[in-house]
């Protein structure tokens, strides 16, 4: 059973700590928060005891780390962790400054760990299938990848101020799926924004809805779709065209219940946000992060690609602020 | 936490052995088979003890028993549970005879304890999310359910043979959807029946293909659609009419990915048989009845319920083979 | 230019009159109905003459006539232009008595004129590539089909007293796709019926609500779901099932539109009965019927098609009554 | 009847000739084309003369033109139609120079007849209801627009240099969708245009494949994803996403059939091209342009749209070749 200790005991810590209680390979072996209270309710729920990060990460039996707390606290508890030898999965941003990702991702080489960044969306059976298919060929060389991304809802405003605006905080999951299902790396970026959503959003210099264009060298092309609000559900789908045809991954339901009457017929809506929607996606993503502690793996969603996809955001921004395409 | 004697520890308690081992709330706790190096492997992999039946049933910390073990084996695994005080989870059907199903209901009623009989599709979400829907009055008075339910291929012959024949062994899980969905008790039973898929079938005196109606004193009427073979996948449909409208719930497949190219627009096939379509069913199965264990809930699906399904089921057989509609 | 005299200006003979006119084969030649001042209206929207049906019967440049009267009517029309050598199109049924549609039968055969009966169905596109695909082989041999076929709202109940009752006037047309799908024609009837829709149908000895089974001699299997209600629109599908795969037509809908919010993700509703539903089959069915007219084709849908439907409804209409299966 | 002179005989020119004729309303009263002998073998197949564009300019009997010619011959029709007094429907472009189409319309609006722009897509059924919906309020104000738009398979090359491009051929199209569903006008074009399809088509200065992204004053934003291959038929769908929900149209097939095996549950593919597509937006059209003539509807799709659609086409042809937002 290999020993975990999770940093950061809320809501996607949460997520993980169910996760490791559920999986016959790994120990809930410690919860740090920078709450102690936070920490002990979630350990206690589990049976796991609630420890300060440096016993933590001076606890032998600990192999590795879950790094799940807010986001400016990611790039020192990477660093914290990789010194302490621990191998380190880190939800994504591992930092929103470039530089600050860059020397974490150089402190975990040199230390040897192995650095997993929290790409929830590439274990997802649904895209991972979508992957499958296009790597077999099923639709012959990429041409085109649409996404489609819209939250139901804008988070708190507190939370939106330290987010680093919308495409760092929620295109860069999409970056990361275009990067992923592109034949080649996006070599330009194009971004239109806007504030449609709420006014408050703007006040703070963010935006909330966004399209972006990705081209690559050879010329593929990638449209991804943001919007920080669907009234019906949490909004996923992804769209591929190549030579020899089409692949469409759709919307999740809860059910398949349809209900006909002279309104209409009537499906489910989708799921309502990324913690049903990516349920599954984070139960393989932990078990994934499982093989690479036991050397079986190499870490599928590395801190290279987290770096990568933070310079697709920070271009995106610099053209919507400028109204031009910027080369990556 | 709830300690569990798993009797039976062939393809079915390997699933129910799983969800144990998953759930926070219980521990398997014995391992119970006629094959006691079966038995002994299941354990093992759960770190759970193998035991006889005997110690398992005189084992003061276990609370319950899952009959998972052949249908032959059900009743005098019951009748035994019953007298050792543990509460009892039955998978479908404690017995083919009605007379033995109903000693048994008798003898579990006298020693006080619950019997829990899976019929698993009642936790499926999918439907339970119809019943639901039929509950809130989303159609009005239920007039008429429609149930497909349909095999991937048929079982070996030798499984056949001790199976009680068709409406015995398969259908009498839609006699359980039908006596749930429709508003009253069924009151007439009529079915039709062919031996289509295989020869060896017929040569056995069963059948593979069959039409059942059910029809109820007030004329809500049911239709099944049964056979051994879909080789598209385990198709498991139901739609329900009212006077309001219709509700309908589809068949679920792995991943909404679809492909699209000069020959069609292509979905992935229905999830191949009941351990997948029927996963978290029996998740939710176990959960209710650990409930019921605990004195929190009553059993939703009991013994009755079997008894009652078995009445249909012998109605049908007989009005197979006689060419009318038989009253129960 | 086939001059084409329509005996019946009612609302089936207005769509008939429309697909006459905008077919560039075929003439409004006559209006013909027992009010003439409807067969005037009808006439006068098309440029065409309204007549007597003597006047109609004695034209020469008349090839052909479609019966499109009430009911009762037909046979006598059939027969008329039978003796006038006039090609004939008659809406299904002949007529309710078996003995009498086998003499008009027999009367066209004598005349030699060809004798096409509106089963309007088979030349729907979606049924059509049904048929194909199952004359194609995609599913191997067909074991089983099932038939839903649900009216939006019972028709009045005047038209109901003449209309022979659900299994003759609704259940006719299933009948005919049953043995059109079907590797053989049905040799047992079984139907169970009721009255759950209107109080009223069941005070004039009918009934609104029925599951018909029908089983051919080799065992294949048919299933038919009729409702006179089904307030979201005409609900009109067929499965066929073989050993080598499935084959569905779903209902039809006027638009692709879905609207997604809180509430649901909404498609539209079928289209609203049959004249839109089958405005396509209708046109289609003429086209046929001229072909037959010009002798490039035997009439697809011919007078022994309705007189073996019929002889599936009276077997129903039986077994509903006696609770057995009856041998056709 | 309202006589009608078409202007051209080549493909689109048929289909609006097969319409005229199962028109009530109307009669086609000249077929003129470039090619006497294609002219008379249109006319004939509807009992109509060919003749010269003199001649029918001159008929008094013929109300209107329908100019279906190649485009470069758009203008000089449309201003000799203009200068005989004929209301006049043009297939879309008017011209490929704006200067050229604003001179047009100005000779239209000088002769006092009406001009309609053949933007077909408007008058399909799916799209108007889309519109409808948009119109009633049922997804709130318009925040985006998301338009895919494939065509089955290139054009021949010949047709390619004469078309004045992608954007201005075929996006054209998606240009006066945008700007029919959009809240606003379009205030900035951004494109992306890549040669992947075909390299001859980069040969002759063209591309195949372009993501284009709208935006208008107050933020509303629109994507277009163009290619000129999708393998699976004509794909062309529409979503429009509001504040209170989200609007689609989904690809239209021949029939609902759906074909399941152990491969997957396949439906058809898209209708394959336009003139399938759009058969009925094609009579719709028409049925709009005889209220037109007959002044008791304005045009529904102007010159003035054609000229602003234009606009857009010739920014964003500027924005792919520079790399920037182009302001209109």
């Amino acid at each position: 059973m290999i020993g975990i200790a999770l940093l950061g005991a809320g809501r996607i810590g949460t997520v993980h700590a169910g996760n490791i209680a559920a999986s016959p390979r790994a120990r809930l072996a410690a919860v740090v928060d920078a709450d102690p209270e936070v920490a002990r309710r979630l350990a206690e729920r589990h049976g796991a005891p609630a420890m300060t990060l440096e016993d933590a990460l001076a606890e032998p039996s600990i192999a590795c780390v879950l790094v799940t707390s807010p986001t400016e606290t990611h790039a020192a508890l990477v660093e914290a962790a990789a010194r302490a030898g621990k191998a380190i999965f880190c939800e994504k941003p591992v930092d929103l400054a470039r530089e600050r990702v860059a020397r974490c991702l150089a402190t975990a080489a040199e230390a040897g760990v192995p650095l997993l960044v929290g790409f929830n969306r590439r274990y997802d059976p649904h895209f991972a299938a979508l992957k499958q298919a296009i790597d077999a060929g099923r639709i012959g060389r990429v041409e085109l990848v649409a996404i489609t991304s819209r939250d139901p809802a804008p988070p708190p405003l507190a939370y939106l101020k330290g987010s680093g605006g919308l495409f760092r905080d929620m295109t860069i999951h999409d970056f990361d799926m275009a990067r992923w299902l592109l034949p080649e790396e996006p070599a330009e970026v194009f971004a239109a924004a806007s504030v449609l959503v709420g006014p408050e959003i703007g006040a703070i210099g963010d935006v909330d809805t966004a399209l972006v264009t990705l081209r690559t060298r050879s010329g593929a092309l990638c449209q991804i779709s943001n919007s920080r609000r669907a009234v019906y559900g949490y909004d996923q789908r992804i769209e591929a065209f190549g030579e020899k045809g089409m692949l469409q991954v759709g919307n999740v339901a809860r059910t398949t219940v349809v209900h006909a009457d002279a309104d209409g017929v009537v499906g489910e809506t989708p799921l309502p946000f990324f913690l049903e929607r990516y349920a599954e996606a984070y139960r393989l993503e932990l078990e994934h992060f499982l093989d690479v502690v036991e050397g079986r793996a190499a870490p599928r969603t590395t801190g290279a690609d987290g770096l990568k996809a933070l310079v697709l955001a920070d271009a995106a921004h610099e053209s919507a602020r400028t109204g031009r395409s910027v080369a990556v």
